[in-house]
């Protein structure tokens, strides 16, 4: 297995379930990124401890508040972030954090609706619009042209929930704010590949398995993959991007996903 | 080509464009349906005006005034349609009215992604929710199991834009905030489609053409469907939707179109 590679990286939502478990993961490599920022919406509060503990005893991992729904909070982040890597850019952003409400298609309300679509989809666009500036300098600090995630890359964390053509689990659960709001990000996914692959960066949106997370539970089931399997799974998946793969749809295993 | 026939009918955007289109050829049809019922924001307004000149001539045309993005103006529009309708359901809901902002991805602003999504997604999700018992009793007294559209039946006027694995027309227009509503609407008709089978509602994305319409030209191109093409070309694709089609995007001329 190659090893992910990159000098710098940021992961949101980062204080539990897979934002955690990717900073763990990160800070194990054998060559670790000289840059973690860990994100999240409370960084002084309860539910961040096991994310201060981590960063008491690694001086490369930086905790930053952030609140993915609201442009001014995600601007302070990105200058915060700046300082830190002085002239360097940011490699691979990874739009991590996400919610959902376990509604069914009857009892779905506009605000709901909205509250996800907030998190799940706008959050990543306007992170994509503050972080551009740093992941262009981060590709084009880079040797060769080929895209990459130790170049500069944004991976959305999306959901087979997501996957119009499957309606996977909808007997389990219906959510339709959730799933709405993975399609769209699919969507984002794909007009940022489009969009910055002129400026050297890959985009994907990537399915993390069923897992046993918060969020993975949310519905009273119990998930099947573990944290550390999907992490481990997904960091040999964002290893092996390549140009070919901007753009898509892939698993935690690398298989490709229908939209 | 087999006539469309259904007794009952509501389109919403019915002031201009496809709407004002879908309610001028519904009128002519051989046919025509006993209730034709046209929504638009602001019903005594200028921009209904053509509407009302119809609505003086034809008895079964009840113009109602609807915003698809405010719930209790929806819940007041299914109150004077179930007035309307006496004993009877609706059978076909097309949820027409839609929005679009002529942005690239640089400039969507969380505004603008939250203000498209909720006229395009949320908006047809609430008329789903709350004409559900109107679709309902027409399905329950229409004979036969077969899904149709002259049973019950939701039309969601959805894009080729919203297809995420073709990023059709992205060099002309990036329209971000809109893709990512309408593939979020195809999602959601998905959804319904897979929640209102049992009730024997029908459920499509109906992509109507690139169309010579107000919104249709929003980018400064000419497009290259006429509204007469689009709509005379949809009718007759209602007409032929059976129960193998419930859950599909479609396009005007009967396509299958990917997700």
């Amino acid at each position: 297995m190659a090893e992910l590679c990159v000098c710098s990286v940021l992961v949101t939502g980062a204080n539990r379930g897979l934002g955690l478990g990717l900073v763990q993961h990160f800070l194990r490599l054998p060559n670790p990124p000289q840059w973690i920022f860990a994100t999240c919406r409370d960084p002084n509060g309860q539910r961040a401890q096991e994310l201060q503990t981590l960063a008491s005893k690694h001086p490369n991992l930086v905790i930053i508040g952030l609140e993915v729904a609201n442009p001014a909070s995600i601007k302070a982040a990105a200058a915060k972030v700046g300082e830190h890597l002085g002239g360097s850019g940011l490699n691979l952003l990874i739009n991590n954090a996400g919610i959902v409400k376990p509604n069914s298609l009857d009892n779905e309300t506009p605000e709901d609706m909205i509250q996800v679509y907030t998190t799940n989809t706008v959050g990543p666009l306007l992170m994509g619009q503050v972080f551009l500036p740093l992941l262009k300098k981060a590709a084009q600090g880079s040797p060769g042209s080929e895209l990459s995630c130790s170049k500069a890359a944004i991976i959305n964390m999306s959901s087979i929930g997501g996957s119009i053509a499957s309606s996977y689990g909808w007997e389990l659960m219906q959510i339709t704010s959730y799933r709405c709001s993975k399609a769209a990000l699919n969507m984002l996914s794909r007009c940022q590949s489009l969009a910055y692959k002129e400026h050297g960066i890959l985009c994907v949106a990537l399915h993390p398995g069923w897992v046993q997370t918060d969020m993975g539970s949310c519905a009273g089931h119990t998930p099947p993959v573990t944290v550390d399997d999907s992490v481990q799974g997904m960091l040999k998946v964002l290893s092996s991007l390549s140009e070919k793969d901007t753009g898509a749809f892939l698993d935690w295993e690398g298989n490709v996903l229908p939209w």
